[in-house]
């Protein structure tokens, strides 16, 4: 496809000469570009559509690289990168080696900071700005947050934190009333209610008529007036929270007209201290489909681009598979309570809202409040379970110590996208889940393999345990391709050797056609699969004992792993045997198709098949 | 000494008769027993005597326990103890089996939540009330917030959650303008003009005037004027941020008036949806010692009551040594600059702070934005250096891996209170910081021993090291017990045995007495001091490759700890002799003096002795 303007951009300083018409033209490519792209690549639709104009008006604004623009979240950089410099790229996008659909400064100068994990934005924007300062630099840090990512804490920390200075600081409040799901928390109602109200400005206008009007009013009152009167200015000229968290405020904006957008970003310019624009765009704008469904269309597969997409909500996957479970659990047993952090269509619990609203919660995106907020529940009895992805439970690491474990409480996490997830790259991949969980007293770690086993292992988290029970499971379907007998516990195939496979999870059935295939080359080994793998099992141990030659494979990190602990267990025990772990090494895994990586990762079947002839 | 009307109160409903001049009588009897007690058990001061009176009409207003009391951070629990049957027990607080200084379910059915950490309380009370309005039950839960907590994003989280409920929240801001150090960033601001504006609230009954004078005014602006009548006076009404969030505002109130607290707790309590109130306190209250000086007097040691404390700020200490050799690093290199999240003086910054105050922050009771600011100045060429209790820097989890190790930023972590703490007991025990820093890709852990040794670490860890750098000691100052040269890697002593044992941090001085102590008995074993802990070194691994028999000594959590680790990487190139671990074991460490709980936990000389002799 050919587009008019949008083909002689390539940097920034492309644009800069276009009038007010000819970047709404490009803008309308843009949005066309990113419609054709991603419903063959998939990716972030709704979020980045809604941020066309803005990023333009940015860019047309601000002077980047030199200027830095830190994206929160991440996932709506997407018309950026087309402007710089990698739209001839953009069908690798979240491809093994392709560009990354998040902000990457080793993919790009004009890259400033990775993010991928909501509300940080600001502070990342905020210790930039203050280098700046301290090397007496005239450059600007500007972060654009949705009012989704507004509803983490980090993203109020930083604020406070900067409000108080004189550091120049451009704050995008991009409102759209949406996160991933329909947005909550009392901010965002008030975020809406000052875009509601017109009136709200006109005020200031009629209460300065007011003011000069004193006099006909009578003296005793024109006196208490002239006392109070630069209060009630102040009180006026301050109105908002940002103004008196020490930001001028500016907006709302129409955030789909560049007119107002590049007066606002230039007005921001003057500047030299925190300002907050306050930004009002539509989620999906452009793509009738997504404005109508933004969730729907927040991250997606491919689609067809006139019909729109049949394929947008994954229905065979753990996820769902988890949520109703939950749900029906909860129809038998009303103390079970479901919590999410903005992600009620991703972690599966929309059956759970749809069956037992009152007792459903979507706590914003705050992993911490809601670990904590879990434990109060389970405080008086309830039975919470928090349906959250691995790599955004690292948010609520120090509440589960603090407020679960510590305090005894039986909360469930279903640990969701645990293991390798993919496309999204190294800050959404649930690699270190075992790590930082099974090192905490008095909490168990479920991983089971296929549906039947996840439901088994939850009904027991919720029924019959104490305290923190951990259930993990992986992103996407049920890929189990073995018949053991499913356990909470552990299964094992004896096959009279003395070599001993162990594994869990998903990558069990890898390790299961490795041995398959050895046994064709007369090379035989047993087979134990944890399913509870944290704290490890007595019997189990003493089975792993009774072997001279271990293999233990592992998708997550190999520090802190199940592999180490196990090993250093037995050892301790008198094992005398070797001890060998495929896992994942020291690095961070890069984004992909969850094959390739795992095959990269040597945890696919032939790699483990390999391994293990080679260590033989 | 004896008390009039404390001597005979042992549970809340013995106040409940008593007048507000008894009250108040009660309250200087509680102060009085406060100062006495604390000067002989050490503790925290200044926050208790700060609460007294409001923890007592709270006692008066409620009902204790059904109905529920949250204390933010929980160090302010005191006169709450007290109330609640614990007075007899109160000179063991915080020793060994005594009663704890933070809340405790488990020591009475008074308290009904643990925190120790900053900022969970709204999160938990909220978790409460929900479980209450779901179980029909008509009972308050009611969190008590320092406005230094209040910088703490979770609060935030948890008040945007709640604040769109219905549901029955009392939420008390206790607003003392402290933390810890003096507090910062914009919201204490925020605070102190509410408090500084009786003009405000005589604002709208002003305002309420010019409405209703309006007709004097002129007809247009008249009709103008009547449109928005309402918006005006919403706009007044709903004034005060919170009040934008969905509470129901009241205050500010004198948090020393008897009077005024019950009134407005009792007005609270008809409230059927979230209620902030807004109480002014004096952190010290009553101590002219500590109300000068808050910040000596928040958590300390035993001191003369009639003359105050000299031994109030500890000299001699690893934090004062590091903060000092920060600042004499900065004196040489302006790109380093050093954070804290409010803990100044404790972290030993305040001589950073006096030297280099434009590039020294203190961002708040706010770990993970520090962590990501961190990461903001790094990303501008800047070294960082976050100084943060090991246990407060769980808190930022996320952020290391997210916004440092992944985005391979530069910062040093100076991971203060690393190990057992001691007398705060479970919360604040440092043993998780290997465990969770150990296994994140690229961070680099050293754990120095003595001054010398620490500061040749912190050295290497700000000119030559790359990435995220943490190095860990311990509270309290330098007891190193041996005469090993220092080195940022390991240092061995080759005992030419086949025996040998491996520790790393203060802990290594207990071993190094023991195997002294068993070469008297003619046991013979080498010796392995890692100061790099993470990554393991080749050379050092070569060593102990050489060896039949390993002892590991670590004061950590053993799961995931560097013991694990290093039997698993040996066994992995091929040992096959034994190695034995004490660590702690999958346990939370209890309150005490460091020396007893080292005991128990087997990490005394003594014990390691023993420990060797038996396993040999």
């Amino acid at each position: 496809m050919e587009y008019n303007l949008l083909d002689k951009i390539n940097h920034p300083c492309d644009l800069k000469n276009l009038t007010n018409e000819q970047l709404s033209e490009l803008c309308g490519e843009i949005r066309s570009f990113l419609i054709n792209t991603i419903s063959k690549t998939g990716g972030h639709l709704a979020s980045n559509l809604g941020t066309v104009e803005l990023t333009v008006a940015m860019h047309k604004v601000f002077d980047c690289p030199e200027d830095k623009f830190i994206f929160d979240v991440g996932h709506q950089c997407y018309t950026h990168k087309l402007l710089t410099n990698r739209k001839d790229r953009f069908e690798t996008l979240r491809k093994k080696d392709g560009i990354s659909g998040f902000p990457k400064p080793s993919e790009s100068e004009y890259d400033s900071f990775i993010s991928g994990h909501a509300s940080t934005s600001i502070s990342a924007a905020y210790g930039i700005a203050k280098a700046f300062e301290l090397q007496n630099k005239k450059n600007y840090a500007v972060a654009m947050i949705g009012d989704g990512a507004f509803t983490g804490g980090e993203a109020y920390e930083a604020l406070n934190n900067a409000g108080r200075s004189k550091t120049r600081l451009i704050v995008i409040l991009n409102h759209n009333d949406m996160s991933i799901s329909k947005n909550v928390g009392a901010f965002a109602r008030y975020l809406s209610t000052i875009r509601s109200k017109p009136s709200y400005l006109k005020l200031k206008s009629i209460v300065e008529k007011i003011l000069r009007h004193i006099p006909v009013i009578g003296k005793p009152l024109k006196r208490w007036l002239e006392d109070s009167k630069s209060t009630l200015k102040m009180l006026l000229y301050r109105s908002t929270f940002f103004e008196e968290l020490g930001y001028t405020y500016l907006g709302p904006i129409d955030g789909h007209d560049i007119e107002q957008l590049t007066n606002v970003l230039t007005r921001a310019k003057e500047s030299n201290s925190p300002v907050l624009i306050q930004v009002e765009t539509i989620k999906g704008k452009g793509y009738p489909f997504a404005e109508e469904n933004p969730g729907a269309y927040h991250a997606i597969a491919g689609f067809d681009v006139l019909n729109g997409g049949d394929n947008v909500v994954m229905s065979d996957c753990y996820s769902n598979v988890i949520g109703s479970e939950i749900t029906r659990l909860a129809d038998e047993n009303e103390k079970i309570c479901a919590i999410t952090a903005a992600m009620k269509y991703g972690t599966g619990l929309h059956t759970f809202y749809a069956a037992h609203k009152e007792r459903f919660f979507d706590v914003g995106i705050a992993e911490g409040h809601a670990v904590t907020f879990a434990g109060g529940l389970a405080s008086q009895g309830l039975i919470p379970v928090f349906c959250v992805y691995s790599s955004f439970l690292q948010r609520g690491y120090d509440q589960i110590i603090h407020d679960l474990a510590i305090n005894n409480k039986h909360v469930v996490l279903c640990v969701d996208r645990a293991g390798i997830v993919g496309e999204d790259g190294e800050t959404h991949q649930g690699v270190f889940d075992v790590a930082f969980l099974s090192h905490i007293p008095r909490v168990i770690v479920y991983s089971p393999e296929g549906y039947d086993e996840a439901k088994l292992c939850l009904n027991k988290a919720i029924n019959q345990d104490n305290g923190v029970v951990a259930v993990k499971y992986p992103r996407g379907g049920d890929m189990r391709g073995h018949n053991l007998s499913i356990s909470t516990n552990f299964s094992y195939v004896d096959n009279n050797t003395n070599m001993l496979l162990i594994s869990y999870g998903r990558i069990f059935t890898n390790c299961f056609k490795a041995v398959e295939s050895l046994e064709t080359q007369s090379v035989k080994l047993s087979l134990l699969k944890l399913t509870q793998i944290s704290p490890l099992e007595k019997s189990m141990l003493d089975i792993a004992l009774s072997y001279e030659k271990i293999f233990f494979v592992e998708e997550g990190i190999k520090t802190g792993g199940i592999g180490e602990q196990l090993c250093a267990t037995i050892t301790a025990m008198g094992y005398k045997g070797s001890f060998c772990t495929i896992a994942i090494e020291n690095t961070f895994v890069k984004q992909g198709d969850v094959p390739s990586i795992l095959a990269d990762l040597h945890l696919d079947a032939k790699s483990i098949e390999k391994y293990i002839l080679q260590e033989m």
